[in-house]
């Protein structure tokens, strides 16, 4: 990208995969001018600076915010309101407020009593990660092809709707826009239930007295290690969205819960039928997500090299 | 490899994925002479010969182990006592017996009352595989540095397990052996319920009126696309699976129940420190996993090229 940046400047309240990821691709394709970078720990701003990720550091994130036109919360879904409020007074009239967590209600309840006037405050949500966390485990391509959902207020400045949806698609994202409670819903069974489950059965497996760890490991191939990415994901982020978006995630938890009991009575009945129509059907679901470009055809995840 | 084969002619019954794929690996290697491929349907059995996979074809499997020192059957565990019952009168003395099937209990039941005297039944499982199925999937490096569990009766021929044993190291895996029920016990837990939870929610969401099928499809990349390559699966091989090794898998889903019940309360009732220490201690597995070979280490399992 050439030409006038869309930003002056943009601060960055938080710098693990995602901040460091978004500092790395505006500057990269210029879609801000300067960048200032703010977190709580002394030793992640100083990795971020040794990674040369921004032009100005603070530990205090109201010094990071003033003067930025653009102000994106990084930050654990559950620590948003402390963050507003503390930036709260050095937020410049006219200046884009949004964050990137994982759940919308919650955010949209923390932040919006904290946005004084003139700040516009639209919530986002990029559909893009790693099982890495840090600033080390950030890289500028991660949001290419992914979608940023944007669930803006009744009252949204289409203006700064509009600007804030240039940014991510100048960072390689598709923008998506649906209101905060439907995202909640829709999040907990792409989401949510998914990392949950991941977790529970990894767990499961560490508690078993039978098997030995060494063996679960030697055999992961079989299945299992599929599961250990997503368990593998930043802790404090998960409890924190368990915590924020309960409602969904306990409703989904339960659909999925009664749908494992009647799969468990299918098997104790040997009723192969109901278990042969199941696995036929979700087989087609995979060939739709290659499709839509959000999946590698390769088999295996490509773990395999084929000869 | 060079020199003498180790057997002089390989017979195969079934050539899915898993058939396909020893064809592929014992003929590059010079681990066999012949190979002699079966199949019940005839145009699988024309897609194997026009694959140039093997030298004898035969849609009767009584005709196709006729002369082999080494037979493999690599059907659904269901189809292995029909298979063993037709290919009895045919098998020569001497000869190896073995299968590739996910539970072993049953295929020891099903086939050792149909083995004649002098041939060496040793059951076995590669513990290798993709979502993919049938001829065409297969590939010679498969199970490169994956296990092979060979399931060995008592009273085995030691001569016979040492043979079998070099011929899955020729094929690149590391052998091991252990009995049957605790084969089964330790697959339930690493293989079979990881498959059956992901056939689960992907069900699951696929049955919601609240979410549509294309937004699932849309934003699968936070987390939900990882249980579609399982879900992927063949269903013929898991409904077998699940038929026959019942008791096993329906411990490891009480299990998995229960703990997916206590993480359930902890999320209702805000019980944010049991979240965060069951989230951080399922971390460290796939650290033990990636150093022990049977995972990569590339981020969102290298589905991103970093920059």
């Amino acid at each position: 990208m050439t030409g006038t940046p869309l930003f002056e400047r943009m601060a960055l309240i938080g710098i693990g995969l995602i901040g460091s990821s978004l500092a790395q691709v505006a500057r990269q394709r210029g879609l801000v001018g300067e960048i200032a970078i703010s977190t709580r720990s002394p030793e992640t701003l100083r990795r971020a600076e040794e990674l040369d990720l921004g032009d100005i550091y603070s530990l205090d994130a109201a010094v990071a915010v003033e003067g930025a036109d653009l102000v994106i919360l990084c930050v654990p879904v559950g620590a948003n309101e402390s963050v507003a409020k503390s930036i709260a007074p050095g937020l410049k009239k006219g200046a884009i407020l949004t964050d990137v967590g994982s759940t919308k209600g919650s955010v949209m309840e923390q932040v919006s009593p904290h946005v004084p006037d003139g700040v516009h405050f639209i919530p986002g949500h990029p559909i893009a990660g790693t099982e890495e966390s840090g600033p080390d485990a950030g890289f500028a391509t991660l949001f290419d092809q992914r979608w940023c959902i944007l669930t803006p207020p009744e009252n949204v400045d289409s203006e700064a709707l509009e600007k804030l949806s240039a940014f991510w698609r100048g960072c390689g994202s598709d923008v998506d826009k649906m209101d905060a409670k439907h995202h909640d819903l829709v999040l907990a069974i792409v989401s949510h239930l998914p990392h949950l489950i991941a977790y529970n059965i990894v767990g499961t497996a560490d508690d078993l007295e039978t098997v030995t760890k060494s063996e679960v490991i030697k055999y992961s191939a079989s299945g299992f290690r599929d599961f250990t990415r997503l368990a593998a994901s930043d802790p404090t982020m998960w409890r924190d969205v368990c915590l924020h978006n309960k409602d969904a995630i306990l409703e989904m938890l339960s659909r999925f819960s009664e749908d494992l009991s009647a799969m468990q009575r299918a098997i104790r009945w040997g009723d192969g039928q109901t278990l042969f129509d199941l696995f036929t059907r979700t087989r087609s679901i995979r060939r739709s997500i290659i499709e839509a470009g959000q999946e590698t055809d390769a088999p295996d995840f490509g773990r395999h090299a084929k000869d």
